[in-house]
């Protein structure tokens, strides 16, 4: 992630090439406008030189990308707002894109990339694709994974947020209201946050001298309809728990519906914790006491950090996470009421 | 709306300003590297001669500018779906942007379309700022509002829903049920969406020869802190509702709210009717009856309408009306259960 000092200019690249060095310039942004062959030669000769880019050097095209495997990610919206607004003050546009893990769309955005040029990319993603990395890195593309679920794995900046200290707020507030049999719904297994929530929480009983009773752990899926399947599940138990904190919002919102079918009351028979703090969590009934992810501050962190990658300035840290908060509302109360 | 054959041609505008006729089609598509002298010129040559672009003529910049209000919209991130997958599939980008009615966001935005030019604006608004709707013209971007919410006033393509029928047909279903006593929490007073509903909601009860009692109908703002109070002034009425149909699933989340406070069940107790299907009426326990407006097909919509009006092709009607749709789930039951 360190910034090297440019060894070479874009004139020392132009000379090189043959070409004037607006036309250097036009590669380095990432235009359209520049014949195959002549951008094949300046890009091999920017390699050769290891050329990076710096500050003052390229005029900002005015546009970010902003790129979802999928925009019905719950916290889509929250994140579009945090970058759009980050954005919008340094005077740039944000492109959004779904990309639906599909070679065909990816390969359509980086086309309309290469065409229209892109100040950076901010790729939301878990999974984030080596080859699409691979081809922003040529077209000089700065980019930063805003990754909500899991743990970097290629050399690119990080931001997320801290699910093992979210998973033990969580915990420790169920036990300060004398909580015993607290259920946890789990989310997606291959996902690292999945296990950074359920460690917080698995900490949080151990701490408080509790033991992990196995049965108390549901698998669940992120969404609604796990949610509710294991509800049903913590429900059916010989001994059910009188809390359940699941691992995201929706399971949480899937856990009051199966506490409802069986005439089950939040929080008066059971307290109910999610995780994410999405704008619905707000809406329940009761109002959903969770842990929130800062999802637009994340979104801002990652605009502040491709800047600076586009200016060639040191970054601080190759993975940043920011801090989690829970926050109180109607679904849990007292054990034992 | 009508299209008209250009009288003169870009080579004839080049010739008439002394300029070549890549420079008019920089001009024509908004780009920034003209200067600002030349540019005057030929804009005021353009118009002088009411050119007119058509189809052919122009590359396509590969960007859409989708323009919202604010992001925290409810529906926003339905209609960035719609845009974003129709715009994706025609190898465009989707720029969205929140200018939060305000002069200098406004501004930025524009300035940043002028500098990086754009293919259409698509503005997701209730009153659409006619300086804005001028400078749009001025740079020959298209424009289509999407407005879920109003009645169109300028002479700009709009895109809306059918209000009134949709508040009609949760009205007959409320009375299928057999449901006498109908609250109705009403939006905005000054939106033409709100009395659009208001009126659907009295035709309904009209129709079935039931009389409309004027304490049924009580006052919202379509946020959910508004479907709580009237949740509240309608539970506390002498004769209170059998049924409630808000005007938003917002407002409906709030009506379950006070319900519950006041120990009363959905729908065993009272059933309750929403109007949009954002995601978290699936999500709501139990999952709430609703009159979906299909944002993401008036997105769909609104991409193909400016793509038509780029390529100077007649447009169907300067208004068009999507078809709501009643969705039933869990939060109605038979009246007297």
């Amino acid at each position: 992630m360190a910034s090297q000092r440019p060894a070479v200019t874009i004139s020392d690249i132009a000379a090189a090439a043959g070409v004037s060095a607006p036309t250097v310039s036009r590669v380095l942004n990432g235009r359209g406008d520049v014949a195959a062959a002549t951008r094949e030669r300046i890009e091999a000769l920017l390699r050769d030189h290891g050329y990076r880019r710096r500050g003052g050097q390229q005029a900002a095209i005015g546009l970010l990308d902003l790129v979802f495997n999928d925009l019905d990610s719950p916290w889509a919206v929250e994140l579009i707002r945090g970058v759009e607004d980050a954005a919008h003050a340094a005077g740039s546009g944000t492109v959004v894109s779904a990309i639906h893990r599909r070679a065909s769309s990816t390969r359509q955005w980086l086309d309309n990339v290469r065409s229209r040029a892109s100040d950076g990319a901010i790729l939301v993603t878990t999974d984030l694709d080596p080859a699409l990395h691979a081809e922003l890195r040529e077209l000089h593309v700065p980019a930063v994974v805003v990754d909500p679920a899991g743990v970097p794995s290629l050399d690119v900046p990080t931001i997320g947020a801290t699910n093992w200290a979210g998973g033990l707020s969580a915990t420790e507030h169920l036990i300060r209201l004398g909580h015993r049999r607290i259920g946890f719904v789990s989310g997606r297994a291959e996902l690292w946050c999945s296990r950074a929530r359920l460690d917080g929480y698995r900490a949080g009983l151990e701490t408080a001298g509790l033991s992990v009773d196995p049965a108390l752990i549901v698998p669940g899926e992120f969404d609604y309809e796990s949610g509710f399947r294991a509800g049903e599940r913590l429900c059916a138990l010989p001994e059910p728990p009188t809390a359940v904190f699941a691992a995201s919002d929706q399971m949480a919102l899937g856990v009051y519906e199966a506490l409802r079918r069986r005439g089950l009351r939040v929080p008066e028979d059971v307290s109910v914790v999610g995780f994410d703090d999405l704008p619905e969590a707000r809406w329940s009934s009761p109002p959903l006491t969770t842990v929130r992810q800062p999802m637009a501050e994340m979104g801002k962190l990652a605009v502040r950090t491709v800047q600076r990658l586009l200016r060639g300035e040191e970054i601080d840290s190759p993975r940043v996470e920011l801090a989690t908060e829970l926050v109180v509302r109607d679904s849990t109360a007292p054990a034992g009421r």
